[in-house]
């Protein structure tokens, strides 16, 4: 509770924010006993086999993660889907099953919930996941398509936010900033469509990297792994706080597209800040030792890694080296509330 | 597409129905290997192992599924997991893990969400299941609650809506139309809180029949068995649907408890239709053979079974008898569209 001038008014989420609330969840709702809790990009889940479990759930809501009239209903369910897969990438596991839960307006066409799940249905086979189940319920509010992706993962090749380790190198697959860029020129350039209707097509639907996060979880190289859906800066801050280290990001090392350069430099925006903090990039994040970088990217030739900064002691904290300076790395990052 | 008057108007979700819409959903999301594909209670994945993997979904939304003015936080968090537990109850199965996602308004109060996880800790904790992860999401619409429980059950175990032979009796546990009378009392009458304050209160959260149902499941006692979320009416519709058969109803076997009958007396209602149509009272239906009646209830001694009917061959369709005569049973039910 606090007080708003002579108002008792109740403390609301958006007054104590996502980070703060999902703290306080992390209380109420307790450890689970396999010891990896609420908090990696999915829950990890002993079931007795030599396998475990992964489970990860994901809702995106209209006006909030999309727009139905910027983004088709096709790509829209590839995007539901690929999100979630990214998560199981980044514990260096398989998806299995898909549960689709959808809130729908009464209003909604039915052309546009069929072809909603004929990209869901496409993601999931791309990767060798199937649609096992889920519900449909009408909704007052906007649409709204929460998945729940399903995996497994050898007990050996389980990658978690929490080992990264001083000296070692931060990598990430891809390039960086290209979804960000691709909403910002939709929203603030008229004509968009001629000269970026390809970009933002592309960008819209993230590409999970199952394939590259399984080959380097396979062989033990990830000390600690995520996927990157909140921007940079903010998944380089989650390594570091559960690993107990800092970073030290180098901006000219930083993989940005020369689209991304572009649509920054018409929307007359820095780059490095849709690279840092834009979101949705849902790339890989990697910590691994300097020694297994040679192995690593002989794995993966076709979706090179790059070398973006390093692991250092907690006390240098979070920062961003520019031709030799350093500046302290914003906190800032997508945040919902 | 339809056309409306002169203006060509596409067709919507509540055009076509839920029932279609599942249906075509069913088309393009293409069944599962395991065999038992969207539709039944819970989704059922073969892991490789003794017993089968369990996972379903259900979302409640504020102003469609519950009204924040009329049910307390912690008893929302509670029903938001057991209606979900109930599903895996109705496969045989046991709870093992949950994720629950939430969308939540920027202005909701943070004692809310607080009380909405405390009760969901309750009763997981209650039947053994344990919340694994999750996400928060903001939304411009009403706050919404995805829940996913996974769960398991032995092979030998699972109990389908598909197996109800001719001859054999449906039997519910517990009492129906609780949960819809109570939804009605506090919508129709000024100042129920006094008088059925108490009923209300135990009438919103409803209590999933897992040790019922499993009892049942281990020694194989259900051919068919689900779980009564869209009144009983709809339900026996499932059964005989999916097993190609029909079923009679016996409307003086129907158990509405004392308090139904004084609130469908106060309100003007039939109680009949309390309970064949009211809906969420998450009571299990079992089509099992008449010879495994006894024991069946001797299993159950604590939660009693109740004869209310019996399966017919297709051709008879699906009747409700009252005072020796037959009536169709109508297809009413709970739909959100």
């Amino acid at each position: 509770m606090k007080y708003r001038g002579c108002q008792f008014v109740p403390e609301t989420v958006s007054d104590i924010g996502e980070l703060h609330l999902i703290k306080h969840i992390r209380e109420i709702a307790g450890e689970p006993s396999a010891g990896v809790g609420i908090g990696d990009d999915a829950a990890v889940i002993d079931v007795g086999t030599e396998t475990y479990l992964l489970a990860t759930t994901d809702a995106l809501a209209d006006g909030v993660h999309f727009l139905t009239s910027q983004i088709p209903a096709r790509s829209l369910g590839r995007k539901a889907i690929a999100v979630n897969l990214s998560d199981i990438a980044a514990m260096g596991g398989i998806p299995t099953s898909v549960l689709v839960s959808l809130a729908l307006p009464a209003s909604t066409p039915v052309e546009f919930v069929h072809e909603l799940y004929r990209g869901m249905r496409h993601e999931a086979d791309t990767h060798g996941a199937t649609i096992v189940g889920g519900n449909i319920t009408s909704t007052p509010g906007p649409i709204a398509i929460t998945v729940t992706v399903l995996g497994s993962v050898s007990k050996s090749s389980l990658s978690l936010r929490t080992g990264a380790q001083i000296g070692d190198v931060l990598a990430t697959t891809g390039t960086l900033g290209n979804a960000a860029a691709a909403r910002l020129i939709t929203e603030r350039s008229r004509g968009w469509e001629e000269r970026w209707g390809t970009f933002v097509s592309a960008s819209q639907v993230p590409t999970p990297r199952l394939k590259a996060a399984s080959a380097l979880a396979t062989v033990g190289i990830p000390h600690a792994m995520l996927d990157i859906s909140d921007g940079l800066a903010s998944e380089v801050r989650r390594i570091g706080e559960a690993s107990g280290v800092g970073a030290l990001l180098h901006s000219d090392s930083l993989p940005i597209s020369e689209e991304v350069q572009q649509v920054s430099e018409e929307l007359n925006l820095d780059p490095l800040d849709l690279a840092l903090y834009g979101g949705e990039d849902y790339e890989l994040l990697v910590a691994l030792s300097r020694g297994s970088l040679h192995e690593a990217e002989a794995l993966l030739a076709e979706e090179p890694l790059h070398v973006v900064g390093e692991v250092v002691p907690r006390e240098v904290g979070f920062t961003l080296e520019t031709d030799g300076k350093s500046t302290p790395l914003a906190a800032e990052g997508w945040t919902h509330f």
